[in-house]
């Protein structure tokens, strides 16, 4: 029996017809090479900022349900094009939505999880020979209403379709070659990784390196789909594998380095050091979905007996963490909060870390060679991320990429704007 | 219990996000008359053109099944926003696509025709009060496949929606303010109908009142469901009621004058006078899925054994009906074909008509008298049709419209360009 890839392509890939044609020959390479081809697509380029658009001029605060009706049309499009497309090339091909498949999920709108994939009319296609376009995105629930899944939701549908169709491969296409030990806009000598384990991925996704969702790769390690981040402009380039550690061999205890400059650092000063304050803080944070990172409560001032707790957060929830905060800051008698928008977090990854001591050592002592101060540390088995000013994330970034060995012989071809670093 | 009235509204009232709060508020004003109400909508503006310009760019020749994918995701983005629209105003409503109904049509696509409405989801929503914005124009099979209707598709949805409700009416809101007794742009006081029956609503659609496609007229009539055609930007006005001839009373023989443009005349001329070539000529002709509208074959001639055989059809037909008259030109021994694109088809349609005679003397003594040579005749129970030329249409029109009486005291405020005549 053939085996089964699926392929997802994002906004970028298909921004224009043009670019929808290049995605076709893409597919049609990889049913050339033998395999059934499933492919999922997000909507086209800036099709879901339009629709969001004309939604908040008729509605500022428009229902979830109808924003799923409403965006689940982008990616409707997108599998119709991409369709033709293949076809206008000579070979058969189906498009699917996420209706007509029965991709099911939570009956959540805007950010539902998927419970299960239907596959008669998928393997039916298959068999058919067909290469299926399935709009990614997109569920439905038992119901029949339509859901959307949220950040990250095109790359879990195809992780998701792979799983389901025991598929022997997905490969995300983006716009980038692959995974690199670090951002290669920053640092012009990173290496592309061959590969790499979805625990790696996953920390790196977290602290910066926008090239997989978190989400995804959490569904593919969890159904064990080897995945596969590769450009859709150059195809003649693997990418990187993201596979299960133990199919691997690990050369350096550190893979990858990673700057985030999305988050916000808050401090809670002089809180009385009585129990349950940690818990009355964010839970009420939690209560409004506000997602808390990194977490340093300092040890209890003996004279006063308070102490501050610092966290950080994404900046897109600032506003609303203020507003909990500023109800809550009584009910804590804290003296006051500190708001610092001036910082960045420099993390490295590594599945090696946890044989070798002394990585973490060698990190700060390199940060603190520079002159830069750590405001905050946080580390997991396969991770050490630090909190320093913004202007020093640059040259800590370099610096550790140096030490750790991670360059490549090579500048690394990578097009796109400088990050604010 | 409450009365279920259905409305129509199509890409034009559609336009923008202005528009659309416009439409919310005909809707809602429909609502607070203690209506239940169900609203069937078209895709916004131009969006099906746009679409059409994207599959043409990917493929020149796209698959029927893939432009039904494609085109249906116009209603989705329109049934949202309008729904998001009237909820803004503070009223429950719920988007639904034929997908979640089950309009089911035959497996068509481009031109499917609908076979059922399912009602549970429908009647669910009516009974939590909930105003239903339903995607027109598009259905899907009992395969769950994607099939539109075609033109005239998103009427008939709308008709067939209120026929499956068994509503107490169905509103088609348009950019006229009715039913005219002729084109108020050509006769400045032609009056607006209060009524008029399906029958003679019909033959004036059929003969160039773009108002409503028959189709939708002749589900109307099967169902027995009333229609009414109003303007969308005048909700004071209650339009023209159509219905079925019994309830009405009529005042006068003609209702209205049409001409219609559109079309254009064959004739094969000398044509051996032998059995089948008749039924030869329109097989192929129909074959081809070209309709042909007026036939007139001329008495043979005794000495040539000939006849000229002479037909209408529509200008979009004229280049394949070529090709299918020079194959079998041979075949019918015919001497030459003419054709002849500068006609008008001046039409007087009437319910009235049958129970009066001298209607039609009346008509052909009325263009006699301008001098202007009458081509082509035909005639139905309530219709009557004269091909005339095309620069005697305009004259033709006006002075029928005199000599039956229908003109009104008011100028007809009719915005929009001039047509050809």
């Amino acid at each position: 029996m053939k085996e089964i890839v699926v392929q997802k392509f994002g906004g970028t890939s298909l921004a224009d017809t043009d670019k929808i044609k290049k995605v076709a020959d893409a597919v049609i390479k990889e049913k050339e090479l033998g395999n059934d081809v499933v492919v999922a697509v997000s909507a086209m380029g800036h099709t879901t900022d339009y629709l969001v658009k004309l939604a908040k001029e008729i509605n500022p605060n428009p229902s979830a349900r109808e924003m799923d009706m409403l965006l689940s049309t982008g990616e409707g499009v997108s599998i119709a094009l991409l369709t033709m497309a293949i076809q206008a090339k000579g070979y058969n091909a189906v498009s699917l939505n996420a209706m007509q498949i029965g991709i099911i999920t939570e009956d959540v709108h805007q950010k539902a999880r998927i419970i299960d994939i239907k596959t008669d009319k998928l393997k039916k296609n298959i068999k058919a020979e067909n290469i299926i376009v399935v709009a990614g995105f997109q569920g439905i629930t038992e119901d029949g209403e339509i859901t959307t899944l949220g950040r990250g939701g095109s790359d879990t549908s195809a992780v998701a379709l792979a799983a389901a169709l025991k598929a022997s491969r997905c490969d995300i296409y983006t716009d980038v070659e692959g995974v690199y030990t670090t951002d290669p806009r920053i640092v012009p000598n990173a290496s592309k990784l061959e590969n790499i384990s979805y625990e790696e991925m996953l920390e790196l996704a977290r602290v910066g390196a926008n090239v997989l969702h978190p989400r995804s790769v959490e569904t593919a390690k969890q159904f064990n789909v080897p995945l596969r981040v590769r450009s859709t402009f150059n195809l003649d380039n693997l990418g990187t594998l993201i596979i299960g550690a133990k199919n691997m061999e690990i050369y350096k205890p550190v893979t990858g380095v990673a700057a985030d400059l999305s988050q916000v650092r808050i401090v809670i000063c002089d809180v009385p050091d009585v129990p349950g304050n940690a818990a009355r803080l964010f839970g009420a944070l939690a209560k409004e979905n506000i997602s808390v990172d990194m977490i340093i409560q300092s040890y209890a001032r003996t004279v006063s007996n308070t102490n501050d707790i610092a966290f950080t957060i994404d900046k897109a929830d600032v506003v609303r963490a203020r507003s909990v905060l500023d109800k809550i800051k009584t009910d804590l008698s804290a003296k006051s909060i500190q708001v610092d928008e001036n910082i960045a977090k420099i993390s490295i990854v590594g599945a090696g870390m946890v044989d070798r001591p002394g990585i973490a050592a060698t990190m700060f002592e390199t940060i603190a060679d520079l002159g830069v101060n750590i405001k905050m540390i946080s580390t997991s088995e396969i991770k050490i991320s630090c909190i320093v000013d913004k202007e020093d994330a640059s040259r800590s970034l370099k610096i550790l990429h140096e030490v750790f060995d991670l360059g490549s012989d090579e500048i690394a071809d990578v097009k796109g704007d400088l990050p604010e670093l």
